[in-house]
């Protein structure tokens, strides 16, 4: 199913600037169990995002979003993906967009990928991309709808047992996967990629790094480099669709991980903050 | 007019991946005195610029571009702008885009915008960009969709009396206009920044560079910073809408340029490139 501004259609304006500039927002929710889960955190995030990039997302947009939810969840019948699109609107003159455009809606489900079921508990093969991503304070942390770099590191593979590709910025800092965050454990502390320059400020990092400082785990955001990630003790990626996936082998490094007990307690903390 | 695939539609996929990711290209033409101009440059730079995204445009995609140009350009009856969108095409499983997807081809005019016809002749004003390019050696140069960094450029006034705004990367040397290239005139050189970090390689830039070249006047491609931009004796913005806009003076550095010679002949031998 796909809304666009509320209506059921499959497509949108040519001249919408999401398509000509990719000026606009996305969120990835997942419906599970009669629940789109960490929806109020994701549209948070829509609305601050937004802010940022100066998209004029009202208080009645986020409230037309509530309804469309509603809907397209009603005609769910299991599991499913939900994403979110929000673009500056259609119109403007070139890269101006001026001040009265309306920000355009869309809404659709997909099937939930299927991943087997272990992942989770056994972990995942990983590989080091070789796509840099770009750096940008201004850009930096939002999900916005420019992802070329994610585009071509994904694409550097089609080995279906690689199931993430880990990604470096311009000066060899680890940031993210290309559909996740991550974190490792390196004696005892869990320290994730600080964001200022580049990387998705993911939904589910947050609320690790909420979860984590209110269990009084230590959790740092820094600067992490590939011989941190070698020389750590645990590593997890994690995203909104598939929680948290433990990494248990680097190709490129040959290095392998065990899935250790402080990603257990973050993927323990993790299930009863959704419930 | 508007015409997706070769049918006249105003509306595309939103699954497509143009919309989705900023996965896809564009080209900006004029069409004036009853011809396309520099159509073969730009259909050129479109072919390597997909090849570099890994977009499988191939010739039979490239002949229908030509056989679709022909027919917008038959439904014009004036001045027009012309704009190519090839996109990576609908689908694909997340960022993963596989082997077999189709580029989806869009064209569609615009009324040419309606500049003073002075600006040539007595240059613009312009102003210096807060925002800063990204920085990535494998986008640099593409004139891909993830056009952010240009909106939120061109967004930053609304004075009409500016024409354009410079932009700098994140190593503050200067890079372009937020919808053209830049040349400086120094002791009688040509200097264009080098766009092997950022920017894009606009087919008019690429004209000057070949036309100085063959009509033996020095033009080098090579980092410049804002005190370039200050010392030089002659500044001029290009781009296929507008050709050669001389500067005549930059608000934040009060800086004011005359008309000068080397801008005039760049100016004469473009106009007689077109014919």
């Amino acid at each position: 199913m796909i809304l666009v501004n509320g209506q059921t259609k499959s497509r949108v304006e040519v001249l919408d600037r999401g398509l000509q500039y990719g000026d606009g927002l996305f969120e990835t929710l997942a419906y599970r169990n009669d629940k789109i889960e960490y929806l109020e955190q994701h549209l948070q995030r829509l609305h601050t995002d937004s802010q940022r990039l100066n998209i004029s997302l009202s208080k009645s947009d986020l409230a037309k979003l509530h309804q469309e939810l509603d809907l397209v969840r009603q005609n769910l019948q299991d599991e499913a993906v939900i994403k979110i699109i929000v673009t500056r609107g259609v119109g403007g003159r070139g890269y101006y967009a001026g001040q009265d455009l309306s920000p355009t809606r869309i809404i659709s489900s997909h099937t939930l990928p299927s991943y087997p079921q272990h992942f989770p508990k056994n972990g995942v093969k990983v590989r080091l991309c070789q796509h840099r991503l770009s750096e940008n304070s201004t850009l930096a942390g939002i999900k916005h709808l420019n992802r070329l770099d994610q585009v071509l590191a994904r694409n550097e593979w089609i080995d279906k047992t690689i199931s993430e590709g880990l990604m470096f910025d311009q000066h060899d800092n680890l940031i993210e996967g290309t559909m996740s965050n991550i974190f490792i454990v390196k004696s005892g502390t869990l320290l994730t990629p600080k964001l200022n320059l580049s990387g998705v400020a993911g939904v589910i990092r947050a609320t690790i790094i909420r979860l984590a400082s209110e269990k009084e785990l230590t959790v740092v955001e820094q600067a992490l480099s590939k011989t941190d990630l070698i020389e750590a003790n645990e590593v997890f990626v994690c995203n909104s669709v598939n929680g948290i996936w433990p990494i248990n082998y680097i190709i490129d490094t040959q290095q392998s991980y065990s899935v250790g007990p402080i990603t257990q307690q973050c993927q323990l903390w993790l299930s009863q903050a959704i419930k």
